[in-house]
């Protein structure tokens, strides 16, 4: 039973309907396919071994992602930049080798601008990846990566985080040569993510209503689903107003298990790769710190000891997790701020572009 | 009037004469500076232009430094590598022209070992920071920088993390035939170490009792200071059990300040660098939301509105900052866990050497 009022009727009805957007803004970026090859192919003429991204929010919790995509897939070093490094600290590194990928909703955050064009100027490939193929960020970057997620009103991101996993995926497969196949395997996770998010908006609910006294949380992802927990994370700190902390599996032990009790739930997401062990693992500490854990990801069923479990279906390749597992935290945090009495799409004090410096 | 206790009669007394060694240990280091410039010497002969650091924790954090330090000195990419990346997915990323600095206090923490016999097969320069000359990670690598911060007996690191800041910081000054200038800037700061701890402990007490109700902060740093505000959320977890989280200035404004109110304190560290604008708009985004600041840092006066100040001196050179900064934090979280009415040196769940997969 779809227990959702009409749209527009409910507090966070924005955000409700960009989360149900998404595997339409996958499929769409697909058409993208022979832009994103060839940017694909000049990164590697321009003799590409280090990718740096940039971005702040949603955008640098994808390129978290990018770090696995472009390890994994052509082997490059790729790493999440430091802005400030450049921008504020004038630092003169060597960019010969290097391309730069940019990610912003909006194409108009003023550091990330800057950083592009000394990178630029520096000698290192410019990739934009932005809604706003007209924006400074556009201007400013050699390539552009149109990402089509149209008009993002809901001041949390989510449509355009899943389009920035995807199109960070598809420029490291085709770096790879293996586009093909997650050409493949993107436009079979929108279908997957279709029906998860239809058979999460009922049941996540009644989850939300439990824990709407929650103030605080951990987040537990690793390798690409760290990315996951980061942007899960900012979900809840956004709209929810949860003092949500994204940490990976080995952090969690090196310190944080201390703060943990009962009132401190744990989400925690497992995938059925080599870090299986590790996240398992880490969920026997947080039931040893009388912690609270919420098991997600495709191979939540071995948590043990969850008091509630999101599953995620299986992705069409191993990659492709974080596609799938950002739904359940992105329909958590739209219900967990209603049970909170807040509205998801008035968070205090946010605007949908950030022009800070 | 120094109101603390003997030692040995407090809670807290291990992790009170430890943050006290620091200043000492720093001096030790300096007698090591010829073997730190061997290394780093050893580092330009084998080509380096990337800089790989590992390490978990407080290691971790000393590496968000590192990015700094090899960025503004030698000009070098520095990153605080994936060890999932290399350990658990099997990534072939090319290192030829990197070297891995491999960060960790006892020197047998698994996944950082393997990760450095992998690297060292691969054709990298591999060196361990660490306080055990004979453990399994100095074995495993070629290189060694000893620590020599001596046995760090409680459970929440201090002396081992200003140990490694200073020992980064000497082998990129060295790296950038900057190595006197540092090993002079090191030996001031040390001395300006001793006198804020001591006018620390006294003055501190008065304001961890006004916060005890405390169970959520936000730590707020940038460039060089984003590794202080990442150790200060680090101590405030494990032995206050405060859901503290460590953002950089731009990251507050994307998100996380929407979960402000008056009972979510926000810890700013501000410095007389290019970055100090961010800072003291972050902080007018704070007051707004409701937040309570409490500022710290050399520029803390910068800074409008705080209830609390905890001023630290101007560094020597910049760079420096960081091994000031950290103590405001560390009596600080030693004075807010005995407010609680916690044990700094037994937190819950916590072993002083990681053994987790």
């Amino acid at each position: 039973v779809n227990v959702v009022a009409p749209e527009g009727a409910l507090p966070g009805a924005l955000l409700l309907s960009e989360i149900r957007e998404q595997p339409a803004v996958l499929e769409r970026l697909l058409e993208r396919t022979g832009e994103i090859e060839a940017v694909a192919a000049e990164a590697i003429r321009r003799g590409t071994s280090i990718v740096r991204m940039v971005g702040h929010g949603s955008s640098d919790n994808a390129a978290s992602f990018g770090v696995y995509a472009f390890g994994i897939l052509p082997g490059w070093t790729a790493l999440r930049d430091s802005i400030s490094l450049s921008v504020y600290y004038g630092a003169e590194v060597d960019l010969r080798s290097s391309s730069v990928i940019a990610l912003s909703q909006s194409g108009r955050t003023p550091d990330v601008v800057e950083y592009v064009e000394r990178a630029r100027r520096r000698g290192a490939f410019t990739i934009a990846l932005t809604n706003d193929p007209a924006s400074p960020l556009a201007e400013a970057a050699e390539a552009i990566v149109p990402l089509g997620a149209g008009e993002e009103r809901a001041i949390a991101a989510t449509k355009t985080y899943t389009a920035e996993l995807a199109a960070l995926t598809l420029l490291a497969a085709h770096a790879a040569g293996a586009g093909a196949a997650y050409v493949d395997g993107v436009r079979a996770s929108a279908v997957l993510l279709a029906e998860l998010i239809e058979r999460l908006e009922p049941s996540v609910r009644a989850l939300a209503t439990t824990l709407a006294f929650v103030g605080r949380m951990f987040v537990v992802g690793r390798g690409p689903e760290f990315a996951t927990a980061r942007e899960i994370s900012l979900k809840l700190m956004e709209t929810c107003r949860v003092a949500a902390e994204p940490l990976t599996a080995t952090d969690l032990a090196h310190g944080p298990v201390a703060a943990l009790d009962a009132l401190f739930p744990v989400w925690m997401i497992a995938s059925n790769d080599a870090s299986l062990p590790a996240v398992v693992d880490a969920a026997k500490r947080v039931r040893a710190g009388g912690g609270t854990i919420l098991a997600s990801g495709p191979a939540a069923g071995a948590i043990e000891g969850a008091a509630a479990v999101l599953a995620v279906p299986p992705p069409p390749l191993p990659l492709l997790g974080p596609l799938l597992s950002i739904a359940p935290g992105q329909v958590f945090a739209w219900a967990l701020a209603q049970a909170k009495g807040l509205d998801p799409d008035r968070p205090n004090g946010l605007a949908k572009v950030t022009l800070a410096p």
